[in-house]
């Protein structure tokens, strides 16, 4: 350091350090460990390095910057601004050099690291780090006097400007290799996949300079829906989304039919495995296609997924899921090639899935983990995520504990006789009047309730079709706290309730939400087996998240995240009436959205997400509801219907439910669930 | 180490120590480093441990052994012995317990690092140390307690009971693993090969200890003939070679002209791939049944072969080879799975490819350079590896040079008149009675030479249908001997020679060897076009030879050695009147036989051995003939036959060759190839 070195301070970071006159800011900001992207090692063309030189007094920092504390406009600067355009005060890092003490801003978009835009400022945010960069290199020509391959000399020029070492390609790459080089006059991108333990793999290579985006993949496999984000894998940015509905819906409604399904039909497995294959490769080309990129360009994908769902998409047979101890073949997270899924992406392209945490807490559960991140917090959450199976997490900085409780398809609307799923029509929201017993609704489509002018139209248009899976929650907490059902769930008489919608159906009763026979539509009713589904349901969520909370020795939670597309659309306050969630102040139940597809994009985003989960997983404490007594005790003290104005636990204590024979201690998982559907 | 404390002396290694009584056999010879095998890790199922204890008086070791010095037979010993018979003697090391004082003998097939028994003394040994080894053991069962994968379970068994780590398997092999558990009780054997920098694959499960042999493919991948040995990968005993035309020749007889037909047809590199991989698939399933085992036994290939083919193989499109500066796509070593050469062995196995040593110097001379081992001797040894380019090392513990000639397929008995391959009826050798001028001669499949009683039987019998390589190397030889061509190479008319087998032929002659038009069969002449064709490929190999002297600074060397199938049945003495090799003594040339092939094995053998072979690659110097203005000085200067009884340099420099126009130093090694085979 002489003294005519140069102060140089980077925001927003405040890094700071002295550099000899004429030296490169981005050569600064690497020697400093600033955040400043390149993409061609500082030779002016990736144009990746733009930062903000700031002039005049910087009291905050002790310095004064003059006009010529930075070098003039060069011709490499010139020439870009002139074809690309340069913002107004932004200069390329590696172009302009340092002449005096100096401030320079690094923007959001020339940092490696950027943080993802994302709409709900409480979500935990996505840094990028991805495990595939692309590098801009320049490769020693082929010559007679060096025998080494080309794939060899562009590992030397990779370690020598990158430092990135321990490459290998698949033959695919190696393939377009020698073309590319001399296409690029030595010079190529490559895209180096970070496969953890200094194994790197090249994923592409292209001729010059590359710039095209790459892309990745986060998919969350679910049994009923399929569901892809397209992610730009250097601004993170969803280019597209889609889903689609898992077509082995035809082998089996739920986890256990499909299994059932593979035990009974050989090759069973092999055929789900194709056709959920098949659905995937429709949605990356649907997804390429509408974001008008070549699947070539999609370089990565991450799948979140249950264990049943995990073993079908990598060709497992899922028998020994079905039955205990719930074996999984293997438990850890793996990378493979996406071409042994049948994925039609780039040829090399990289396929992630998560860990799975047990036999039935899966690759979902962990995302969600990862997502909500319990471990990161003091307070202690109880984060459900509703399916089919509910995934539930309890836990907060000194422990966390995971369980799967089977509570069946009532909560998304099957098993219910004017159930539907979540779709223009449905109902969603539910008010009962207490005095008179007459109901006000409203449709997913429409902001009007049905007592409300204009609500003929409504009807006009989509007509009412059904109750999803949210507005079903709400008629039934409705119907106990407006009398209409008893603490253990009976429906009154019309001569018990007082109202003419009480209707006579065999033995027990309905209650009449809306009549659209005048207009050929549904009668849609509330039936006393419709309420018996909903009861099992939300018995096998409360009784898991009860479970958890006896394995922590607690009473209650800090706080309830409900996850999920279901989760989003609940409202708390019905679920507690329900008992479907422990005692919990409303303002405390939160929805975290589609937790387990954003656990799948952090992964996708961030390679240290991908061992942050890894680790996390090894730590949770699994409790398998099926061998656990207390979880059939609590599954059949919580049938009753708590009261919105009586304390929860004295009429959860009191009420037993008949015609139930589920006994999760037979050993027989799948037959098990096959009769509590029945129930 | 206590008084009761027994002596226990290994043999032949000698290896000895001091052990509690009671101490198991393999356990002490496990803690002496003794090279005792097991594949059960003493459970006494494998048997791979046998020993055979030694009684009476030892003098050299110092001990005397007593008949109680080890355990009586126990009940797995006399188990096995009844099931499977024990050789009388053998006991069953991990059952038998030290006594006393005693001598222990390690039988040669107990050895994990057996030296496989092979005909030839003289030739480099195989010790086996393979890098596909299988391993018994026993996992823990899938319990409610313990959510993690069966995989993780065995990986942790792996650990515990062998000390091995870093395994993953491929989606084929996981496919089986629950069922391979439970099929056997939770014991299984595994296939894990060993890929190096301690990560390592499982390819295959099996339940219960299998005992099956697995085995690996050592592929000579020529030009012209594909030849496989099928291995077994713990003995090393070779259970079948089989070999088969290059299907590529139908693209080209030789590689310049494939690399042609690649450039010249788009598509046409791919189609050579597809044929050669065909060729390969067929190779292997043949060798399989043959042996009568199935391909899933075959866990592992490896592969020699000149650049061209290499490429071909791997599908990498061949143009760059074909234009200077020859540059390969990678040089390096690789491993990838056979699936995707489309190999149809065991679903996960290995394909290991020799390094490459040049553009010109291709992983079959890279296997010559691991059997031969120039660099372990001290004395001065020419390599030379003759196909349709010869491959040239010259070496010894100070450095090793390389280069490859483009000697063309003249030596193979290709574009020679009546040249053929070797096969039954094709002569191989001839002597000319300097003062009759009149030839015998011997043909493959025979013993009789032609003026023997009993020869009218063999061209009855098989008939003499040409001339193969070494046959057309003596006949030139010979004729050069007994004068019936000059220095130059030209053949005499009847009246300089004095023979009416001096055959008019244009403004030329040819030389009769034999006429068997009298039954129909060929007249076989040596014409002036045939030593025109052997006067330009032997001195394109003596060329190369003398080049890598220069480099050296020296005139002569310590011993020649004469690789492949060529170099088996070429006679040193004609070889050298010829002036094919340098100078140096009869007595000090030798017939290494298929040393690629031998290289393969080894590699497949001993993982020690790629190691090797890849770093003495890097420190093999490489020398490029095509850019060495003295290699056309010497290739010109060589073109002379110097007789036997004149000294070989005093010839060799004062005959200039008309008709030949190469030029290497004008880039274009291809046209400059086709215009020597021209001349």
């Amino acid at each position: 350091m002489s003294d005519q070195d140069a102060l140089v301070i980077f925001t927003p970071s405040g890094k700071r350090g002295r550099f000899a006159l004429g030296t490169p800011v981005l050569t600064a900001a690497q020697q400093l460990g600033v955040d400043l992207d390149s993409v061609c090692g500082g030779r002016g063309i990736c144009s990746k390095c733009q930062v903000t030189p700031s002039f005049g007094e910087f009291p905050k920092h002790g310095v004064t910057v003059f006009e010529n504390a930075v070098s003039e406009f060069n011709a490499v600067e010139e020439r870009y601004d002139r074809i690309r355009g340069l913002k107004t005060g932004r200069r390329l890092g590696c172009q302009t050099k340092v002449q005096g003490d100096i401030v320079i801003d690094v923007p959001p978009e020339s940092q490696v690291h950027k943080q993802v835009v994302r709409k709900a400022a409480s979500t935990r945010p996505i840094i990028m780090d991805p495990a595939t960069r692309r590098y801009y290199i320049e490769v020693e020509e082929a010559g007679m006097d060096d025998p080494t391959g080309d794939f060899e000399r562009l590992q030397a020029a990779l370690k020598a400007q990158w430092n990135v070492e321990g490459i290998t390609a698949p033959l695919s790459v190696l393939r377009k290799l020698q073309k590319a080089l001399r296409k690029g006059a030595w010079a190529v991108t490559v895209a180096i996949y970070d496969a953890g333990e200094d194994q790197s793999k090249m994923l592409d290579v292209w001729p010059g300079l590359y710039e095209e985006p790459l892309y990745g993949l986060a998919i969350d496999l679910g049994s009923t829906t399929i569901a892809a984000h397209l992610c730009d894998l250097e601004t993170g940015i969803v280019a597209g989304s889609a889903g689609v509905m898992n077509p082995q819906i035809r082998f089996g409604e739920d986890l256990m039919s499909r299994v059932s399904y593979a035990m009974m039909n050989p090759g069973g497995d092999a055929e789900m495995t194709r056709e959920v294959r098949a659905a995937m490769a429709d949605l990356a080309r649907t997804l390429a296609a509408d974001a008008e990129i070549s699947t070539d360009q999609i370089l990565e994908a991450v799948f979140v997924c249950n264990p049943v769902m995990h073993h079908l998409l990598l060709g497992f047979d899922p028998v020994e899921l079905g039955q205990s101890p719930f074996a999984l073949t293997s438990s850890d997270a793996c990378t493979l090639d996406a071409r042994d899924l049948d994925l039609p992406l780039n040829p090399a392209a990289q396929v992630y899935i998560l860990p799975l945490i047990a036999g039935h807490v899966g690759a979902d559960a962990a995302a969600v983990a990862l997502s909500e991140a319990p471990e990161l917090r003091d307070d202690l959450s109880l984060i459900v995520d509703v399916g089919t199976n509910a995934e539930i997490l309890l836990g907060n900085s000194t422990q966390v504990l995971a369980c799967s409780s089977p509570t069946g398809p009532a909560f998304e609307g099957a098993q219910i006789s004017s159930g539907q799923r979540a779709a223009p029509g449905a109902i969603e929201r539910i008010e009962i009047n207490a005095d008179t017993k007459e109901p006000r609704f409203r449709v997913i489509g429409s902001e009007i309730w049905s007592d409300e002018d204009g609500f003929a139209e409504v009807i006009a248009g989509t007509g009412v079709t059904g109750i999803c899976g949210s507005g079903i929650i709400e008629a039934v907490a409705e119907m106990r706290m407006a009398g209409l059902v008893d603490a253990s769930g009976l429906i009154g008489s019309a001569e018990q309730t007082g109202t003419s919608r009480s209707l006579p159906e065999g033995r027990t009763h309905s209650y009449l939400i809306h009549d659209g026979s005048d207009r050929d539509g549904p009668v849609i009713t509330v039936t006393q087996g419709d309420i018996r589904a909903i009861q099992l349901a939300k018995s096998a969520l409360y009784a898991g998240a009860r479970l958890l909370m006896d394995e922590l020795g607690v009473d209650e939670v800090d706080r309830v995240v409900l996850a999920g597309a279901f989760g989003a659309h609940i409202s708390p306050k019905h679920a507690i009436v329900l008992g479907m969630i422990p005692d919990c102040r409303t303002d405390q139940v939160f929805s975290a959205g589609n937790a387990a597809g954003t656990g799948a994009r952090m992964a996708l985003a961030n390679v240290s997400d991908r061992r942050a989960i890894e680790a996390q997983v090894q730590r949770i404490n699994k409790i398998e509801t099926a061998i656990e007594p207390r979880f059939q005790e609590h599954f059949v003290a919580a049938n009753a219907i708590p009261h919105a104005t009586a304390p929860f636990a004295e009429l959860a204590k009191t009420v037993t439910l008949p015609n139930v024979n589920f006994n999760p201690n037979s050993g027989d998982g799948a037959g098990g669930r096959r009769r509590r559907r029945r129930g």
